[in-house]
C-alpha cells in the first residue's frame, strides 16, 4: 500500500489531498475525498464564517477521517475564519494567497497542522521558518490562480530547500503524475481539476461537460498584465480579455470587471456567455464522471503498479 | 543499467538527449554528450550547410557514437541543411519550428530516424502519421522557444496518443527529472540548459555565471504578445520587452528589434546590455560546471538509485 511521510504525518491513508476551490469544495465534496482515504478541503472562499462553521460540522457528520480548509487569506472575512478553525478543532489548514505569518502561533497552538501553498522557493523557505508542518508546491499548469514556475521544475527545488514534506501540485491528474512527482521529491499530490469530475462535486452539468470535451490545448492563462494570472478554459470571454490586455487604452480595472462574479455563474449556473470556467492544464486528461473514491482509488492503484514495476527500466 | 525504447532504437547507451541549442551545440558539445553514452545534437540554426557539414565530420572524428543534427524549419537555408544530412548519413534529426512533411521521405529512404518536437498533441499525432520515429515532448518551462503546456501534462497526453516513443523535454535538469518522465510514460529525456553547464560547451563565461547564480525566479518568457514567446533569463532588456509588450504604441517589430541578435551576443561576447540568454526554469538548480560526462552519468545514476528503491513508498 503506498504510504509517505505526509500521510503519516496527517494520518490519512493515501497522499492524496482535494485542492480547495472557491465555490466548489464545499462539505459534500471534502467529505467524500476523506471517507476514501485522501485528504478533503474545504474552501472557506469569501463567504462568511457562520457558513464555513455549518461546512465543517457537515463534514464530520459524513466522515471521522481527517479533512482540512482552505483560507484564502486576501479574504475581508480571513480573521473570523481563522478564528472558527480554532472553534472547530479542524485537522489541517491549507492557505492561499498571502502570508499566514499572523495566524500561525494560535493556529498551531490548537493543534492545526498549516500547510500553505507555495509557488517559489523563497517563500516556501519562509513558510518553514515559521512553523509550516508542510507545504504545497503547486506549478503555474494548475486551474484558478497561478504562479510561474511549472510542478517540474518548482517541486525539486523545494524539496531542495526544505525539511518539512512537501506535496505536488499543478498538472497532476492520474497515478503517472503521482508517482512522478514522489521520484521528484514529493511526498505526496494534490488535484484540483480531476476533482471537478467526481460525482459528489456539485458543479453545474455545462462545466463538467466542458471538461470533458476539453483538448490539452483547451485552457489560457489571462490576467499576467495585472499581476493576477488565472487559468480557464478558453471561451469567447478569455479570448476578450487576452486581446484587450495588450491593448493600452484597456484599463486593468476594465478586465478585472470583465471576469468578476465568473466562477460562482460558471458553477451554479453553467453561464456560457457570463461563465469563468477555471481550469488546469489537465483538462484534456478528462473523461468521464466517477466517484470521489474512484478518483483516489485509481490514482493510487496506477501509481502503486508504476512503482512496483520501476525496475523494468533497468537491466 | 538504466535503458529504454529510446535508447534501443537509436542504438545509446543512455536514455539521455542534449538540446541541439543554436550558436551553442557545436561538434565539441554534441560529440562529448555521444561519446559519454547520450545522445549528442548539433544545431543547424541558420548558418550555412557547409558549415554544418564541416561539424558533422568534426563530430565523427571526436566520437563514433550516434549522434543527431537539429534542424530549424524556418531556416531559409532548411532545404539545403535537409540535403546535408543525407549526403553525412546522420543518424539521428530533430526537427524544430515547423513540420518536416516535405522532407520526410527522402529522409527516411536515407535511413535517417526523424524526430520532431512537439508541444501539442495534435501535432504529436501528425508526426507520428507522417512516419516520425519517435517524438520530444517539450514542455514550456524550457529554454528558448517555448510552448504553453508543461511537461508534467504534455508527457502523458503525448504518450496517450502515439505509439512511437516519446522523449520528454523542458524543466529537466537531473535523475529526478528523468525518473519522473519514465513514471510519465517517456522513453527518455532531452535536456538544454543543463548542458550548458559542461565543459565542452563553448559558451562565454558571463553566461555560464549567470546561470550558476540564477534563482528559482530567474528567468521570463517575453514575446506572447507576437506569437513567438521565447524564455531567458531576466535582464533589462527582458524587462523592458516585457513592459513594452503591454503597451499598444510599441509594435511588433520594435520588440522584435530589442532581443534581435542577442542571443549570440550572449554567447559569444556574454554582452550585459545586448545579450539575451535564453534559459529554462532549470537555470536556478545549476550548481556549477562539469564535464558532458559528468553531467550525462550523474543523472542516469540518480534516476537508476531511485527507480531502484521506488518501492520504499510501498509496504
Amino acid at each position: 500500500m503506498l504510504r509517505s511521510e505526509i500521510s503519516a504525518l496527517l494520518g490519512i491513508q493515501y497522499p492524496v489531498f482535494q485542492g480547495g476551490m472557491a465555490w466548489i469544495a464545499n462539505a459534500k465534496l471534502a467529505a467524500a475525498v476523506s471517507e476514501a482515504g485522501g485528504l478533503g478541503i474545504i474552501s472557506a472562499m469569501n463567504t462568511d464564517s457562520e457558513w464555513l462553521r455549518t461546512e465543517i460540522r457537515k463534514t464530520r457528520s459524513l466522515t471521522d477521517k481527517p479533512f482540512g480548509v482552505n483560507i484564502m487569506l486576501m479574504s475581508p472575512s480571513a480573521a473570523e475564519m481563522a478564528q472558527v478553525l480554532i472553534e472547530e478543532s479542524v485537522p489541517v489548514v491549507t492557505t492561499g494567497a498571502g502570508n499566514p505569518a499572523k495566524y500561525m502561533e494560535n493556529w498551531r497552538t490548537a493543534g492545526i497542522k498549516v500547510i500553505p501553498v507555495v509557488a517559489s522557493v523563497a517563500f516556501a523557505r519562509l513558510m518553514e521558518r515559521i512553523g509550516a508542518s508542510a507545504v504545497i508546491a503547486e506549478g503555474g499548469e494548475s486551474g484558478g490562480h497561478v504562479g510561474d514556475l511549472s510542478t517540474m521544475v518548482l517541486v525539486p527545488q523545494v524539496c531542495d530547500a526544505l525539511r518539512i514534506p512537501v506535496v505536488a501540485a499543478g498538472g497532476i491528474a492520474d497515478g503517472r503524475a503521482l508517482a512522478a512527482c514522489l521520484m521528484l521529491g514529493a511526498s505526496g499530490v494534490q488535484l484540483g481539476t480531476r476533482f471537478l469530475m467526481a460525482r459528489e462535486c456539485d458543479i453545474h452539468e455545462n462545466y463538467r461537460n466542458k471538461l470533458i470535451r476539453a483538448s490539452d490545448t483547451a485552457t489560457i492563462v489571462t490576467g499576467r498584465r495585472s499581476g493576477h494570472p488565472i487559468r480557464a478554459l478558453k471561451s469567447p470571454m478569455t479570448r476578450q480579455y487576452a486581446e484587450s490586455e495588450y491593448d493600452s487604452s484597456v484599463d486593468d480595472a476594465a478586465l478585472t470587471a470583465l471576469r468578476a462574479g465568473g466562477l460562482r455563474k460558471a458553477v451554479t449556473e453553467g453561464s456560457e456567455s457570463e461563465g469563468y470556467f477555471m481550469a488546469g492544464q489537465v483538462a484534456g486528461m478528462l473523461k468521464n464522471e466517477e466517484s470521489a473514491a474512484e478518483i483516489v482509488h485509481s490514482i493510487v492503484r496506477e501509481a502503486e503498479i508504476l512503482l512496483k514495476g520501476s525496475t523494468r527500466w533497468l537491466e
